[in-house]
């Protein structure tokens, strides 16, 4: 069997990867008047005085909505809130195994964004954070965006700043083993998407000043227009290619320090990392395949690669990220994610790699590294406190 | 400490009452290769094939919504989303405890009915039913009627129709011991609101044919017009009052068989119910306090008396009806719960006392009796597969 047929049917035997357990027991009359009528009025009657203590009582304070309308599911495109649930689930599995966190799929069915805001909006009493998942783009932005701003407790889209926090703290410890300096290097992006757009707003935030942005219709910012171009395009715009750059991609991997993909597949030639700088740092992420294959990579000379696949070295792979970032934020009764947090969380998931340890083939935690989600939630946690977006302050 | 200080101590300390808890191990990158990327994409593309396989593969086929908008919480009134979070949390420990089913609350943020109904709607592909909960009348009864005839899932509001499903099944047994039929006997029902309307039809479905109901305008269908009554009234009034009674409660307990309070505390006099026929049934359920005390039912003459609390005998406790209703829907993949499902989840209650067994103190099983569930699940079972409204037919 292969991985699919095998996982076609582990699912098949679990019907659910994750279930809902009691914390409370109810084993007898008196468990009842306690955990339900008529003790649970009084924790009704506190709440109802003063909100704030429905952290107190219930599980808000530690749980999470993942949320998605099923339109950009893994590599399948718009396949509906049905086939996303797999997908959803899976995440809610990898919150409690990784950050103990009670995460609860919500798939909808519904695509409209201002329909998804509504509903979350709505939903919000009930949980501590949501992450958005596999929302298409543009949309995702947008509806992450009003809801970051309308609503008190984190919301988080991974598909955009997952990969986008693990990217960079992997180029946190890449550039220290090649003795590159943010500043000086010239970054080269392929897809401007959810992903690509926000790897590319923290690759800026993280002082990179030389980015080159391309996406179907080729390097953002040049002087030739593009035919479509969507508010994300133009904010990216104003962060990336400074020298008004007007090339193609492979004109532009020449004397570049990085790359970074997050496109679609067999888009690198081995000559264009070849024309690369010395110690050049490849990061092809697409999915399932992805631009140029590891081994590629490496034969052209890259000196550092990092992929998506667990089967290769250097896995740039979001779990790292994801639990520990909304431990963190749950932890300080943060009220929003902001951007210093996740470069908060991708300085953390890099100090898991001592500086003597680094190597070519080891720039980044594995996933089950079981110091990872703690290191990361207190870093978010004290960045948190930091900002001082936290309830009650 | 009294009860609720102790619930109060005890909430503190769950800090949530249920957990989400997982089913598949993520120990190593294999596993994760299974329960999430790579391998999680055949389940998506099947269902994506398929909707009807997502019960096969997600947690959908035994999980319910406990949905909620806080506005009529226990007896504490429209105490919103937040406080109301202590009782759904209740419900789905409920569920799990009793059932083996996985639920989680929804508390929502809104009194809108179309809003919920649109929000329940969109919600839907994520979960096998949605148990409606402590959302004020009529909109309860209005939101519910929507979901059933728009959703293909079971939508069920247990306000009205969980303590009418055990009032049923109390009555069913209570009729036995007395030896009266349903067709002979006059009932008189306090409260016509989300509990009293639907334990009236009930009562009319199981062939009563004699039900004087009342509510603070006085009793349904007399001559004397009322000022206001809802939709909801007017289809009471259809089922109710045959015979043109126009008197106060205090006239129609003169020679009533049974009285069901759903209504306010201490409407109910020794006077009257030592007026009733002989050998009465009373079951007086307000909460916190009922129309009147056990005790006095009791010393008034009263010859069964049940009540909502666990204090004493009798008690009428949806807690039997909701968990082996929903799981005996969710497993005949029944896409509606219908008034027969309700009369046979009933007839399975009532089956539980023996007739032998049968006393003035003992009408009803206990809560804990480790058979009701299963017994109540498998009446509904054979009443969906018997009604043909079950998926794929």
């Amino acid at each position: 069997m292969n991985i699919y047929e095998q996982a076609l049917e582990k699912h098949k035997e679990w019907c659910g990867k994750i279930e809902v357990a009691a914390k409370a027991k109810v084993e007898n009359k008196d468990d009842l008047s306690l955990a339900y009528t008529p003790g649970v009025a009084e924790p009704c009657r506190q709440i109802a005085a003063d909100k704030e203590k429905v952290y107190d009582y219930t599980w808000k304070g530690n749980s999470v909505a993942v949320v998605s309308d099923g339109t950009a599911v893994l590599g399948l495109g718009d396949i509906g809130p049905e086939a996303a649930m797999p997908v959803m689930e899976g995440k809610a599995l990898l919150f409690k195994e990784f950050a103990g966190i009670d995460a609860v799929p919500l798939c909808l069915d519904t695509k409209d964004p201002e329909e998804i805001i509504k509903i979350v909006k709505a939903i919000a009493p009930t949980f501590g954070g949501i992450n958005l998942e596999d929302i298409s783009a543009p949309r995702c932005v947008q509806i992450e965006r009003t809801l970051i701003e309308e609503l008190d407790i984190p919301v988080f889209h991974d598909d955009q700043h997952g990969t986008a926090i693990v990217v960079i703290s992997a180029l946190i410890n890449a550039l220290k083993l090649v003795e590159k300096n943010a500043e000086d290097i010239r970054v080269v992006v392929s897809g401007t998407g959810a992903a690509g757009s926000s790897i590319i707003k923290m690759l800026h935030k993280f002082g990179v000043r030389d980015i080159l942005a391309f996406n179907v219709n080729g390097v953002l910012g040049s002087a030739t227009p593009h035919n479509s171009s969507s508010f994300l395009d133009e904010e990216l715009v104003a962060i990336t290619n400074p020298n008004g750059f007007d090339g193609t991609l492979k004109d532009a991997f020449v004397g570049a320090d990085v790359f970074v993909g997050v496109s679609a597949p067999k888009i690198v030639s081995k000559e264009m990392v070849a024309s690369m700088a010395p110690k050049s740092i490849v990061f092809p992420m697409a999915n399932p395949e992805s631009e140029i294959s590891y081994e590629d990579a490496i034969a052209a000379g890259a000196y550092i690669v990092g992929t998506g696949r667990s089967d290769h070295p250097n896995q740039i792979n979001n779990v790292l990220a994801f639990p520990g970032l909304f431990k963190g934020a749950l932890d300080s009764k943060a009220t929003k994610i902001t951007e210093d947090m996740k470069i908060a969380a991708a300085r953390g998931i890099a100090s898991l790699v001592a500086e003597k340890d680094l190597a070519q083939d080891y720039i980044i935690a594995s996933s089950f590294d079981p110091r990872v989600a703690e290191v990361v939630a207190v870093a978010v946690a004290d960045e948190a406190v930091k900002s001082g977006l936290i309830r009650g302050k």
